[in-house]
């Protein structure tokens, strides 16, 4: 028997509370002497304990009641543990190759127990900022996009399994609000968590703020990240949600997932490659123009989406005559209108897709939450460079996604972007 | 106390059934003696009864485990009683002139008491097949859908709110099933359950089964009907479920409701009268070509888009600077952004309208439940001629009513139908 109600651990009462845990003790042999234990959370809502025993380790993740990188003052539901426990067991159940295997979960201690992604596993964030190519990010990404996605969509389940799913994940309300501010608020009005690289962006958070089309297009998208409960999202999918060596990729944290529209996830990680792609020049020096580092992310965000679309498409033809109740094998029986059908749907959710992921590399700049990509470019003025071609795409993404058809035409605008 | 558990009540136990209800026998100055009871379901979901006293009166509506009209084959949850009783109340609450109010609820016995439309109330489809005009009933049926669907919805509501009622009506699973059944799926595939004016609509019907581009607007909506949370809608709003008289217009038997998009009852209040109009040329004869009466039909319809339009929108601004989370005061504080946003919002309102009234409209004519418009005409070929106009309208506007932008061209698109 765990603890009989939440506290927030230490390292010294992680300690106990790992000994009454049997499939926790377990994972170290049994052997809860000399663990190494460490603290290693670098996001702003938890805890996060590394344990590494004599024969065996995990992390322990436990949510606070707050958001640590604001304090108490900025209160948040620790009931977020649940759902990320149970995002990453349904995610993990479809795609077990990219995340990571939950071992415990204790709800009153708003607590996770999973494996430990040992070394050289870093945030992929940091391994953009760094200039690392990871040759298989693309492939390993758009699986875990598509299955997930796939998986949890009426296009695989049927409306029963759904809605009862929908109803469960209404109760993270708390996150998604969060979400809701801000990445389709805040950025649009004058408040007080903005900020952006003052004052070379002055007049470029201004703009945003006095662009009816735009807030007249990020309203659509609001609306739509509320409204559209179309498969269970991770909710945060930027590159600091992704861990990568050379060999695996992982996606952590999906603490903000619930029924919501796909592009939001599609969007949110293509976005950050965006960002990761515009911050390269604030990177470069004499030994490493980044020239040849920025080709890779261009090739990184083309075959990320192409491959994510072949294999959703894939899927499908796979799942056609299955229990997936929005196309019904009686009525889609026909090559030609598969095809159709398909293309209707792909073209819908790449038009969502660049919508959600213009509003997320928006609120990078001009929000509260910004980017190490750009943050750590020390000289102000290379960053706000950097920063305002990000924010020029990006405005030209969610006021004319719907004029774009494909992912190419995509890169050849960021290119166009100087 | 009423009953321990559930069973369908007869004229006989429904008297018993009053005796320990207060709220009821209280509506009937607590004298039960000399009651008159009368069974009514005419529709083919429940029972029926309506109970006059010497002081009072009232309606019991008692789902049964079943669809009625087709018998205990068709297994439907009784629970649906509960989800009428709170549409009704939450309904009511936001439009208390065109909800019956609800006097009593009993989840046990999935029995509602309520308010007795007493006559000259009687079904508005038969009013319409009668061919009398209602001068009220474009004025009234705005007012409801504005009321409950505006209120409901994100721009009235916190997410908090939204969410937690999402998720109650995420329960009501099987009534959206039936409706995702008979509406988006089986008029498009062979299904026993289909049938038509045969054999003049044979090769009719045929087309709607092999219609490419059809099907896949029908799976866009589809999806749109189970994944858009946008209000809490009647879900079955055709004009068998509005009791009137030429003062007073009633909407009843709200247990299709659940949250969904708003375009799903505009639409189906407007389909059903489009079939209205098709109808009347069945229906004339010597004394009256309704011609007349088929103008005021039209007028109608246009009345009934506009006003529900100007209402909508009135309400919109009057709590523009209220609680509604989809478009904040701060971020939406200028008049030329909210009318670009208002704008957007209803010509997306207006082509979901369109197209899930083109859907109600089809499956009407080539599904399992007809409407009594056309089924009283006894000369098949005459209702069948009846029918394929209103088919081919309804073809017409699913495919293409994103080309529409107002209700004077639909007026005008019924009127090129010959």
């Amino acid at each position: 028997m765990a603890f009989a109600e939440y506290r927030p651990l230490d390292e010294k009462s992680l300690v106990e509370y790992i000994k009454t845990v049997p499939s926790l003790s377990s994972k170290l042999g049994d052997n809860i002497d000399g663990l190494t234990i460490k603290e290693v959370g670098d996001g702003n809502l938890n805890f996060v304990y590394i344990v590494i025993g004599s024969s065996g380790s995990f992390v322990i993740k436990q949510a606070l009641p707050y958001i640590r990188c604001i304090g108490e003052s900025w209160p948040m539901t620790k009931e977020r543990a649940y759902f990320e426990a149970v995002a990453l067991k349904e995610h993990g159940r479809w795609c077990p190759d990219n995340v990571p295997e939950v071992y415990h979960f204790d709800r009153t201690m708003s607590l996770i127990g999973m494996r430990y992604l040992e070394p050289p596993h870093i945030i992929l964030r940091k391994g953009l900022i760094a200039g690392v190519e990871y040759p298989l990010l693309a492939e390993h990404i758009s699986e875990y996009m598509a299955k997930t996605l796939f998986h949890t969509s009426l296009l695989y389940r049927s409306t029963t399994e759904h809605k009862s799913a929908v109803a469960e994940f209404c109760g993270n309300v708390e996150l998604c609000r969060l979400t809701e501010q801000v990445v389709f608020s805040d950025p649009y009005k004058v408040s007080q968590y903005n900020r952006w690289t003052s004052p070379h962006l002055d007049h470029d958070a201004d703009a945003v703020r006095n662009d009816n089309a735009l807030k007249a297009e990020i309203a659509e998208l609001k609306s739509k990240f509320i409204e559209r409960t179309q498969a269970l999202i991770h909710g945060d999918l930027h590159t600091g949600s992704v861990m990568v060596t050379l060999e695996s990729t992982q996606v952590i944290d999906p603490e903000f997932a619930f029924y919501g529209p796909m592009g939001f996830d599609v969007g949110a990680f293509l976005g950050n490659l965006i960002l990761a792609y515009f911050s390269q020049d604030g990177h470069a020096d004499g030994k490493n123009d980044r020239k040849k580092y920025k080709e890779w992310i261009l090739r990184t965000i083309e075959d990320t989406w192409n491959l994510f679309h072949k294999k959703f498409i894939a899927l499908w033809d796979k799942h056609k005559d299955g229990s997936g109740e929005a196309y019904l094998p009686a009525i889609y029986n026909n090559p030609e209108l598969q095809h159709l059908v398909q293309k209707k749907y792909f073209e819908d959710l790449f038009h969502d897709t660049l919508g959600f992921g213009a509003a997320k590399m928006i609120r990078r700049i001009v929000g509260v939450a910004h980017v190490e990509d750009f943050e750590s470019i020390t000289d102000d003025t290379k960053r706000a460079s950097c920063e305002r071609r990000a924010l020029e795409l990006a405005k030209l993404l969610l006021k004319q996604r719907r004029k774009f058809h494909d992912i190419g035409e995509i890169v050849a605008a960021i290119r166009q972007i100087q």
